[in-house]
C-alpha cells in the first residue's frame, strides 16, 4: 500500500534512487486520447536536475519509455507502463553514510519500519521517486487539457521573500521565464540572489509553491472525506519535503468574519459565478466553477553540505559529512510536481463525477 | 466512494442533517477490545451541540446505540454499527432556503453535482455528520490507549487571538477546563470574549486546532503517497471548514536554513531521539516516536445571523434571511472532532505497520 | 475489511443474527432515481424464512428502514442506510453450543481467527446476513431496471434432481408460481417432494440455481483482473454454503472441441450478435451484450436435526444436538440473494463503464 | 482499475502481447526475505510457451529483470517492479485480423468498450499478460514457503479424460515429469495423445486444473464477501479461458446429504483436525488448516487453425483464417498460473490476518 494514487485515473510508481530504474504506472486514462510523448519529455526537463545554477549539478537524463497503454499513437484505455533508466548511479558516493542516520532524512524512520534500508540516495524515500509521479501527471494533464482544464504552478515565496501581490493580479506566464520560477521578475531575482547566497553558505532554505486550476466544471469532489481539496491536500503533503497546506483563504482566513469571507454568488450571462473567492472554488469539498488555488509548504531541504553529528545503526555517535550533490532550494524543481499531482486528483474526480447523476447515465 | 475512511481500521458514515438518524460502522477494530461505551458517550458530549453560551443553542440528545460487533462488552473483529438518531428535526426551519443557494455553502456544488439535494440544514453536506466521526473515532481511541497512544487537541487560536507558547510549554490537562479548549486559561477568556462579542454581532470568526500525538511508535505511514502526514491531512481537510493543516514547523519552517531545521539524533538510555522535533515526529512520511503535532485552521462558519444577497435554483437574486441557531465558532466543537480523525488514521496506520517485517509474521 | 462489495456502486453490511440489528449501506447508487420502497420489501419476502413449508419456520419480519439517501421518495447521490430490526432473537436456543464447534460451520474458524465469537446462531457467519444483501441488492436492481437490464434467477437442481432443457427454454416467468422456484412445474413437484422427505429424515440437502441477465450493455468489466465473471463468481461464492460458480459452457465446455464452443458473430439488423452462447455473454471479460448465464453450486446446509460427534474450545469431544428451526434445502431462499448480488456486480460496472472512452467524457 | 490483485499483497500488470514489454509490480511483500530470482525464472520456464510439442511453438525468452524493491538480495518493503520484454513480437502476422473479430476472443468486447484496440496478438486480452502474474506470483511463493505454506497444482481433465482418484490419493510430485502436468503417469500418456490428435485436427480442446494448499494457517479470509474461497475463485476466473470454479465437494456436492457432507471435528494430538474434507480446508469463508483444495476449468482456447466466418468492425461478414503458433490445450501451462494467483490470494490473506486480534497487536 501507499505506492498508488487515485481510485478511477491511477498512478503507481515504484522504484528507487539508485536502484536501475523507476516506474509509472497510469491506469484508467480514457481511451482514444491522442498522446504527446514530447509533451511528456518538457514536463520531465521542468524536474530535471542540473537545469540551472541554483538546482543540483546531479546528471540525470530522466528519458521516459512508455511500455504500454498506447497504440498508434493513441491511449487504448490499458495501462500504460513507464520506465525512467537511472542513468546516474554513483552508488559509491553513498558508502560513507552506509548505517548513518542522516538527521532529518528518512534513514531512521526507514530502518525502524522495515528492518532493512538501501541507503543508496536514500533508495525510495528520495524525491528521486517524483520523476515517476511527473511522467504520470503529465499524461494527467494532456487529459484534462483535452476537456479545458489548466493547470499552473509558480514560487510565491522563498525564505521570507514573498509574494506581495494575489496570483490573479500577476502574469502567470512569464513564472516559466526565470529560473527560480516565480511570476514576478524582481521578485524573482530577489530569490534567485538568495538562493545563491544559501548555498554558497553549504547551506539550505525552504519555499512556498502556489498552484491555480482554472476551467474545473462544478461537481468534482467526493462528500464527505473524499472532499476535492482533501484529496489535494493529502497528494501535496505526499510530496517530498512538503509541511503545510492551505487552499482559498487559508490560515489566513481563520481572522476573518464570515460576513467578510463568505462568497456572494452572482450571474454573469448563463454562468454562476461568485463576487470573491475566499473558497478557492471548492465548496462543501466540492469544486464550484471558479478558479482553484493553494499553497504548498516546503521545508529547507535535509541534505547540507556541512558536518552534523547523528547515530548510526549500532546507536553510536557519528559525524554525518555534507557530500554529492544536492539543491539548495526545491521549489523551484518542485513546481512541476505540484502540478502532476493537481493534474492526477482533478482527473481522478474528473471521472468519478460521470457517475453522480442517473440522468447522465 | 468517499464516505469512508481507512483501509484497515475503517469508518463509513451515512446519514443527514435532517434525516432518521446518522450513522457510523467501524471496521478492522481488533477483537477482544473490551468497549467501553461510556468513553463513547463523553466523546459525544463533547462534540454536542448546547454545550456552552459560545455554542449552537440547538438541541441534539447524540445517544449513540450499537448495533452489532460487540459482544458479552468485547469487540469481536466483526464491524461495529452504530446509530444515532436525529432527535431535533426542525425541518420546517428551512423551508425559506429550500430553493435558494447559500453563500460558501454546500447548496450549489451539491446542486451541480447531483442535480437534487436535501436543503434541509444541509442535508449530508451538514457538519451534524461529524457526529458520527466522533462515534468512529471513540472506538479508534480506545484501541489506541490499549496500545499506550494519547492523541489530544486544543484550540489554539480565534480569529487573531493566538497562543504564543509551544504547545510543550503549557499544561495540556487544562485545556477541557474551559469552553473555549485553551490551554492557556487567560487567552481562553479573550477568547471566549471575542466569540460572544461576533456572537452579539450576528457574525462568525474562525480559528485553530492544535492536535499532540504521544508515544506513537515508530514505522507508521505508508511510503510514498500514503505518508504519516498526508493522511492525517486529508483527515483534517475532510472535516467542514477546514481551510489548511500544517504540521511540525509549518509554514513558518519555510523561513528557516537547513542547519537549523535538521532535528539532531541522539540516544537517551536505550531509546533513540531528537533534540529538537521540527520534524513533527514524522521523517520520510514515517514516525519516529517523537510527538506528532499539527495545526487545523477552520473558516469563519457561512451560517450568519445576517441578511445576505445570492442566487436560487432558478437563477434570480435573492435574499438568504440568517435565521436558525449557529455557532459563532467552530472550533471549541472541532477538538474531538480533529482528536477522532487523528485517531483514525493512527488506528489504520498502526494496523498496517504489523505486515511490514517478515521476521513479525 | 470484507463488509464491502463494489468499488462505485458499493454495499457495505453489518450485523450478526441475533444482535439488535442488520444494516446495509448503499453507496454510489446515481442521484435522482425514484426509489420504490416497496420492491425493496417484495425482495425482503422472497428470501425471508417462513414463507412455505419447505423452508426453516424461524419468524423474521425483515422490514427495513431506510434512514438516510432518499429525499422526496428520489436518491440523492448520498449513502443509503438501511436498518433490518432482528426481531427474533431467541438467544438462548444457542446456549447449548455457546462452547462448541459445530461440524463444517464456521464456529471454529471465526474462534481460530478472533479468539472470540459471538455463538449465537453463528453470529456474523450466519445467512442471516444475507438479508441486508437483500435490501441492497433490490437498489441495485432498481438502478439497472431504469437502464433496462433484468436480472433472473432460479433453481435449477435439488441433489440430482436437474432441469434438462437450458434455460432459454423454458418459461422463467413460473419460476416464482412455486415455492422451491423452479420454473418447470413438473420437475419442481418432485423437488419438493424431494426437499420435503429430507426434513422428514431430519437432514438437509444441496443445490443449483441458474441466473439471467438480459440487456445488458457491450462493455461491462474491467480487464485483466476484476472480469465481469471473475467478479460474478466472488460475488455468488461470498453467499453463504455455495460451493462453485460456472459461467456460459462452464465445467461441460471443457469436453468441448474449440470448433464447436466457438460463438460465430453474425449481424441482426445493426445488431451484432452471436449464434450460439457459449461464452454466456462475456468474452475477454467483458460483456458482449448476450445474455448473461451461470450457475451457483450450494451445498447441504450443516445444521442438521441430528446428534453430531464434535470438539469444544477445551478441545474435548462433545455431542452437537440438532435443535432450532433451519432449512433442509437453502436454494429456494437463495433466489433472490443471487439475484441481489449479480445486481450489485452489474451496477458497478456499469458506472465503471462510464469513464472508458474520452469522446464520452 | 482492474489490473491490480490483492490488498497487503498486491500485484500490478501492465502490458499488451505485442507491446515493448509486460510489468509485474509487486507491492507489500514484508521487508527481509531472501528472494530467489532463480526460482523465479523457474516458474517462468513452466508458463513458457515452446517448452513441448503439446504447446505453441511461439518463442519468448520471457526473461525478468528485477528494476527495484530488492538490495543486497532482500526485499525492502519497498515495491518490486518487474519489467519482461517481448522479444518475438511477429505484428504482422496480426494484420490479416486488423479489422476483425474473431469468433469467442476480446476482440468485439474491446472495440466496444474502447472504441479502440491494439489487435496484435490480442493485446492486452492475450494470455500473455499471465507471465506477468507468474514473475508477481513466484515472490508470493517463495513468501508463503518462508511461512511453510505449500502451492501445487496440476492437471486433472483434458477433454472428458479425467483423473479418477482424489489427490490424496496421488503422488504430486510426478506430476512435473511429464509435459501435460498430469500426476498419474497413465493419464497422462492418454491425455498428451489427445492433445496431439487434436493438434492434428486444427482444432483445440478444454481440460480442468486441480490446486492443492498445505499448511495455511487457520484464519485465514475476511467474512463476509471477502470470504477466501471468494477471493480464490475471483483470482481463478481472471485467468484467462476460465469458465468455472469449485472448491472442496464443489457441484458434485449439491447431490449430498448435509449428514454425509459434515466434516467431523477430532483432536489429533494437539492438532485440531476434520476425518473428512470436503470443506476443502474452509469453513465459514475462513481457512481451518486442513488442505485447501480447488477445481479451475478452461475452455478450449478459441484461437483454430481453421477458417470462421465473423464480422469486421464494419459489419461485413469475413473469413478469419487459423494462423500463427497456438496452443491446442491450455492447462498445461496453466498450471504455473493457477498456483501464481493462488500464491497471491494466500499471501495476502496471510497479512490481513496479522490484524485480527488485540493481544497480537
Amino acid at each position: 500500500m501507499g505506492n498508488s494514487f487515485g481510485r478511477l485515473f491511477r498512478l503507481t510508481t515504484f522504484g528507487e534512487s539508485h536502484g536501475k530504474a523507476l516506474g509509472a504506472i497510469v491506469e484508467g486514462c480514457p481511451a482514444g486520447l491522442e498522446l504527446d510523448e514530447e509533451q511528456i519529455r518538457l514536463e520531465m526537463q521542468r524536474r530535471k536536475p542540473g537545469q540551472s545554477k541554483i538546482t543540483t549539478q546531479r546528471k540525470e537524463e530522466d528519458e521516459i519509455e512508455i511500455l504500454s497503454g498506447v497504440f498508434e499513437g493513441k491511449t487504448t484505455g490499458t495501462p500504460i507502463g513507464i520506465v525512467i533508466q537511472n542513468s546516474d548511479q554513483k552508488s559509491k558516493d553513498y558508502s560513507h553514510i552506509a548505517d548513518k542516520f542522516r538527521p532529518s532524512h528518512a534513514d531512521y524512520t526507514y530502518f525502524e519500519k522495515y528492518g532493512i534500508r538501501d541507503y543508496r540516495g536514500g533508495g525510495r524515500s528520495s524525491a528521486r521517486e517524483t520523476a515517476a509521479r511527473v511522467a504520470g501527471g503529465a499524461i494527467a494533464k494532456q487529459f484534462l487539457a483535452a476537456k479545458g482544464v489548466k493547470i499552473q504552478a509558480f514560487v510565491s515565496q522563498v525564505g521570507d521573500l514573498a509574494l506581495e501581490k494575489p496570483y490573479h493580479e500577476l502574469n502567470l506566464d512569464v513564472a516559466e521565464e526565470n529560473i527560480v520560477r516565480c511570476p514576478d521578475p524582481e521578485t524573482a531575482e530577489k530569490m534567485i540572489a538568495l538562493i545563491d547566497s544559501v548555498r554558497l553558505d553549504r547551506d539550505t532554505i525552504g519555499g512556498v509553491v502556489t498552484c491555480v486550476i482554472k476551467n474545473t466544471p462544478p461537481g468534482l469532489g467526493e462528500p464527505v472525506f473524499d472532499r476535492l481539496h482533501a484529496e489535494l491536500g493529502k497528494a501535496m503533503l505526499s510530496i517530498n519535503a512538503v509541511k503545510g497546506f492551505e487552499y482559498g483563504s487559508g490560515f489566513e482566513g481563520v481572522k476573518m468574519r464570515g460576513s467578510q469571507h463568505n462568497d456572494t454568488f452572482v450571474k454573469e450571462g448563463e454562468k454562476v459565478h461568485t463576487l470573491t473567492n475566499h473558497s478557492g472554488g471548492i465548496q462543501g469539498g466540492i469544486s464550484n466553477g471558479e478558479d482553484i488555488y493553494f499553497r504548498v509548504a516546503f521545508k529547507p531541504v535535509a541534505t547540507i553540505m556541512q558536518d552534523q553529528e547523528s547515530l548510526n545503526e549500532a546507536g553510536e555517535t557519528v559525524t554525518v559529512s555534507g557530500k554529492g550533490r544536492h539543491d539548495p532550494c526545491v521549489v523551484p524543481r518542485a513546481v512541476p510536481i505540484v502540478e502532476a499531482m493537481a493534474a492526477l486528483v482533478i482527473a481522478d474526480f474528473l471521472l468519478l463525477s460521470k457517475t453522480n447523476k442517473l440522468s447522465e447515465i
